[in-house]
């Protein structure tokens, strides 16, 4: 198995995936449900919360069927797989071999681990030309909720074990500095993420930071104004979804129009998560777009496009997916009818040529987020020199 | 407006921000729209996108009702607010003066820009002790899709001007260095962010990276599973939403269960969009659960719990927003119904231990998604060193 490929201190688990605690004795592993709320000092909190994990097991046996798992915050054991290993486990043994080959990059954080994951996803983007071949396969390891230096120890020796080098997002200067310290001593490569732009920051503002990790007391987050924003646009959004409660388009910030497959869906989403409400349309050969779609303000109204072939091929995926019939799907995925039916889009986006028209084709979501995010705003306001500004 | 606040080279767009680009003279504005497609070479779609943006407002014309603005790609000119100025157009005028007074961060991305934002927000988590009270309130500007060093000088200036810091991602490591000496000679304190992590795997993987920028030819993102895969959880995950098709309950990766206002469907989105099919069960008071929630394997239910009082604070700015009557909202929103509700959630959780309960008190919905996922993987895998393992 991937996530426990570099494990090679236990036998127990390569022999035995499955088997419950009571086979694999491990410090702190004994489960004290009961005591999990009244532990209040974050060190032993936090072991609780490792017990908490453990004893989530222990409790699918008649004995304990009061006693629920209470997780109060990130656990030190934090074991997640990538999306495609989790979705599909005959994967995971397939990947043991390339896994071996691989080169590993671990990444260590106090928090949720998000922050390292997003900066050594943007970094690996500059390696697509030889990963896509394998060529130079990559492994990560995001090991988050890391609030204690035993377990830091632990992650850097594994990594030098494996020769992995280690990312760290760690906001306590001490264990980033342990972290950087066993780093040179056992020659890992290394590299602090959130350190350096955090110093600068502190330099410029004139503040010392709080060295607070994510998720520690005092970093709790209170419910602002746009906590609740956020959430009402992304209910909003999911209710508008293709095309439903045309009388609320009124009521969007954003409203996308689009033939099926060319990503309306995910890019509400995306911009749901953002803060605004979106809503989308779809169009369909010879169906009538709802009327109060012409009826709101066209400057918040964006079309979408997409290459013919490109969206065969995505539209044949989907039809395959659905179980779509023979018949159903040349209808649908038919190089003719998916022509025909982005020339009925652009002769609709011809006649609204408010509307901007955004090509997706070969675009991940974000990247087209921020195209459409930018017309926007731009015709909201206008700057010379225009960028994303934000308040904290 | 927040936007307009640092172009002291405007005064025209100050005088009238709302004046169209007939009365602001721009280079490169006059729109050619039917060239628009015809561009090939980077730096004339460069600017042909530019133009694209521009003749966006100037198709609102009888004149033009066929040509559409076509967005090929992340333009130089890129606007955005932040989230609340956008939906909050009001506070823009109420944050100029705050903003003189603030510090500024210029973040400059030739992509999209999100990976600095990331950063830069991760680190901003480390001083807000004196960003709730204002103490040291900042303002970040964030200028995407910026590939050229015409461009990348006139940000460098305006942030010297301003007094700003400067965090740059630049694939291309020319444009980086000059990014580098422009701060170094005009004494701003600077931080490159993708250039440390990108070097550090560059020499672990012994490959050179492209310096590409996202969304340059060759950065093209490929129709892979995982693409298919995430959309295809998105969309599940929007169907299942509060309740709905119980009956497809045994297709999710993960059922969370929580009273109303625990956050299930945001937090059910966020996992979506790292591939995970989620669907969430509203538990209230004196209503049943759908029978198939409990034929389900049990151990990818999740029970969400948070505190009476929050939970209380919550729903009355829910019960506001959706304009309840005073009767609909004591009843939804009373601490008594509050506490019985959340009471009725506990004994059903406890007649379901094997369902681990989450305490999203406090907690951002990316924390307890990491906390859901942790207890998600830790059921189907084991380790010492429990570790998020991803393949590229």
């Amino acid at each position: 198995m991937i996530v426990c490929l570099s494990s090679s201190n236990l036998p127990k688990l390569h022999s035995s995936p499955t088997s419950s605690n009571q086979t694999t004795p491990e410090p702190h592993s004994e489960p004290q449900p009961q005591k999990l709320k009244t532990r209040s000092s974050p060190q032993l909190n936090h072991w609780s919360r490792a017990r908490a994990i453990r004893s989530g097991r222990k409790l699918d046996r008649p004995g304990h069927r009061s006693t629920n798992t209470v997780v109060e915050g990130n656990s030190p054991v934090h074991l997640q797989l990538n999306d495609r290993a989790s979705l599909e486990p005959e994967k995971i043994s397939d990947g043991h071999d390339v896994v071996e080959a691989a080169k590993s990059i671990y990444m260590v954080s106090d928090g949720t681990g998000w922050t390292a994951e997003h900066s050594v996803n943007a970094a690996l983007g500059q390696f697509e030309h030889c990963l896509v071949d394998r060529g130079c396969a990559v492994n990560t390891h995001l090991f988050s909720g890391i609030e204690d230096l035993e377990q830091l120890m632990e992650i850097v020796k594994q990594a030098a074990k494996e020769g992995a080098m280690l990312v760290y997002t760690l906001a306590d200067p001490s264990m980033a500095e342990s972290a950087k310290k066993a780093c040179e001593i056992w020659g890992i490569p290394f590299t602090d993420i959130l350190g350096p732009i955090t110093e600068a920051i502190a330099s410029h503002l004139g503040v010392s930071p709080s060295g607070l990790p994510r998720g520690a007391p005092g970093r709790n987050v209170p419910l602002s104004e746009e906590y609740f924003r956020r959430i009402e646009a992304i209910e909003f959004t999911i209710k508008q979804d293709d095309g439903a409660l045309p009388q609320n388009l009124k009521k969007a910030d954003i409203v996308l129009v689009g033939v099926s497959r060319t990503g309306k869906t995910p890019l509400s989403i995306y911009l749901a998560q953002k803060g605004y409400k979106v809503a989308n349309v779809p169009i369909v050969m010879g169906v009538d777009l709802p009327k109060s779609l012409f009826e709101v303000d066209p400057e918040k109204v964006f079309g979408l496009t997409i290459n013919p072939l490109v969206l065969q091929t995505i539209r044949k995926a989907r039809a395959k997916s659905l179980g779509f019939s023979e018949a159903t799907r040349s209808n649908y995925s038919e190089m003719d009818h998916v022509r025909e039916e982005l020339e009925f889009a652009r002769s609709i986006f011809a006649q609204n040529p408010v509307w901007p028209v955004t090509e997706v084709t070969g675009k991940a979501i974000e990247e087209t987020a921020a195209v459409i995010l930018r017309l926007y705003h731009d015709r909201k306001n206008r700057c010379s020199m225009p960028r994303i500004a934000k308040r904290y």
